[in-house]
């Protein structure tokens, strides 16, 4: 078996969640029928998404259950769109994750959009100010803003709290793709006041397929799939099994967040305030991550020391499992191919492109240079990962990357920046 | 255990889907990533989608898995619309399934759509010549025609070949809902010639929240969800597992219908002509299917001579699993609790209407007038139901129907009628 370094990509179904999968089957019934195995259904159905609520902090009625991610950022994003028609302005910091740039993109080509990608810091954060100054300048034509919690190519954590109350003082809503967050930092959903937030159930250790978009009650979204409104606004048999898969992977995740959220409140402010990291004070999976992360930055520093850590340095301020880092003289595509040959799976960013050689439009988005962001790769540590793993993967770096460096850069091209 | 006849809205997923299922967790990786982990799960997902496209008579490159058969009407749908711009007419016989419905009311309300509800026949068929005068009636006006090529509720099976020819000699794309018809009957997507056909993977026990889009290669739809582009019409991480116990739900399907299909050619041209049914020549599941089918409807009305047999009398011109009666001077709803109270699952029509008690807008769409469609009871048939349950059922109604019609008629109002 590789080494597998690639967890936010995707991370293997936990044991309790292919258990509650499993169990689920066992009911017969759709949960839309109303004789009393339909209804057994729906009772467990509405159990999952309570205790997915839970996880996020919100209300079970704000929770609509989705495909996944990529389906939720559409909804949140277009739906609040439509619903806020005439506004035409949708803002969008740069290096957002594709779900939200192809959505987007397509509202401007199709549906009369104006979108205004906000410049984001050279650790990819989109500051308070910058947001202030687009809400000021495009002042009553702004539909939404989307943004993400933590971007899942270099980690960095955005303040969230801090930028939704921005918009929230102009009533604009925001749109929180929280895919890359969820299950690596406490989520409050009510205390945050987004007006809705994406995640995913196989980024935490759920189903893939399943996800959810949470929609506070003050706002409305325009739906993107219609039928039997199974859920008021997202249309479909709803999948019992996924939920309540995607329900135990929630649960898991908000146990292991439960001491950090305890020991001090809000991690994002925290962590964009440059205070002391809560993740190495606590206990736990996350704690754990961080410390197995920590260790792979030093050992990668150590052992190639032309290697620049992405992202937020501060231990604090990037995702606990993302280890994200540009090799200088090379192609990110060639020392992946050199891992893969030696046992380890990693990513050259997202993993959400389809396999198409692009240099990423995260790293330019943070105004890195091209030829330096070629060099990407990304490490993402998650369940089930060692110090052992760790340290073979650092033990083996040296050699791809002498290999990497000798094959040299590839025709590889820029991303095509959407909007200039 | 109650006795379940009410497959139609879900019907369990069978051993070797789950099997299939299970088996796919143990491996990791996103079929997107590039690493080896990564590209044997790709491996996975393509051998799933080669199975499912023999299923349907497509090529794998024809098949867009999605979240079930909601999404997949909507992009088809919707999709072809969009890409139809600037044509406006969307044709659709009375009686779809609510997902088409909902989405091209949606189309009208939102997109500037103007939809045309051809009238079907007292069966629930659309008459070719009804499509043919539409068609020359709208010119070049037409987007598309969406139509059922067998009906959820009352089971009835549409002419579709001889349909889709009239629609392709005006060069008009078809969209077709085959979700009820999967698994039940043969389903030739290179022959028919349609634009796109949904289905949905658990109506032949395959998991819920899995679908797919056949969209044929001579067209184009514009994507509902946007992102990495997975697919090439439809973005967001590509479930391996659910992919691969789909698979496995429609490789029996194929096999369940290969007697049929072998036996004599296009089973719905010989339907609609009223020829001898296939399904009653044919071995295996679905033959059986039809005899338990018939078994029941000819108990029924034995026990309930006031019963009336809904949709095709013809047991070649509906569904093999589906029965469908009024009850007269009784509310389905009535009965349905009646039978629920007794030990049997059945539905009063459709289950994807999130429990609104409304009279069918199928049997409305057949002429039926509302003070006896309100008496309507869907029995659905599938893997597992026996002669046993078939003739317990029986035994069960008369006493159930007693007590409903002295409960009489409740204030249950007509559906709206969407397009006058």
């Amino acid at each position: 078996m590789p080494v597998y370094l690639d967890h936010a990509a995707t991370t293997p179904m936990l044991p309790t969640a292919r258990a509650a999968y499993v169990d689920a089957l066992g009911v017969v019934g759709n949960p839309s029928s109303i004789h009393s195995q339909g209804q057994q259904a729906k009772r467990m159905l509405e159990e999952a998404r309570e205790a997915i609520a839970v996880s996020l902090g919100a209300e079970p009625v704000e929770v609509i259950l989705t495909s996944g991610g990529t389906e939720s950022i559409n909804l949140g994003v277009k739906g609040l769109f439509w619903k806020r028609a005439p506004r035409r302005v949708v803002l969008v910091p740069g290096g957002e994750h594709h779900a939200t740039v192809d959505a987007v993109e397509w509202l401007a080509s199709h549906e009369g959009a104006e979108v205004v990608t906000m410049p984001v810091d050279a650790l990819g954060r989109l500051q308070p100010s910058v947001l202030s100054s687009a809400l000021q300048r495009y002042g009553d034509d702004v539909a939404l803003v989307s943004l993400l919690w933590a971007n899942n190519e270099v980690g960095t954590i955005n303040d969230v709290a801090a930028l939704v109350a921005v918009a929230r003082a102009s009533g604009v809503p925001v749109h929180v793709d929280a895919v890359a967050a969820y299950g690596y930092l406490p989520i409050a959903f009510d205390a945050v006041g987004a007006a809705a937030l994406s995640v995913s159930a196989h980024k935490i250790g759920g189903p893939v397929g399943v996800g959810a978009l949470v929609l506070a009650r003050a706002w409305e979204v325009e739906p993107l799939i219609h039928g039997g409104s199974q859920q008021r606004v997202r249309s479909g048999t709803q999948d019992v099994a996924g939920a309540l898969a995607f329900a135990a992977a929630a649960t898991s995740a908000a146990a292991d967040l439960t001491h950090l959220a305890s020991s001090g409140g809000d991690l994002t402010q925290r962590a964009a305030s440059g205070r002391e990291s809560p993740l190495v004070a606590a206990s736990g999976f996350v704690a754990e991550l961080a410390a197995l992360r920590d260790r792979l930055v030093a050992g990668i520093r150590s052992a190639v020391p032309e290697a620049v850590l992405r992202g937020d340095p501060s231990p604090a301020g990037r995702l606990p499992g993302n280890a994200h880092l540009t090799f200088p003289g090379c192609d990110g595509d060639s020392l992946l191919f050199l891992l893969d040959l030696a046992g380890f799976s990693v990513s050259t960013g997202s993993a959400c492109q389809a396999g198409v050689p692009e240099i990423s439009h995260v790293l330019l988005a943070m105004g890195i240079p091209s030829d330096e962001a070629r060099g990407a790769l990304r490490f993402t540590l998650g369940h089930g990962t060692t110090a052992e793993e760790v340290d073979a993967l650092v033990a083996a770096l040296p050699a791809a990357y002498a290999s990497a460096r000798r094959a040299g850069h590839s025709t590889r091209t820029p991303a095509p920046t959407a909007f200039a």
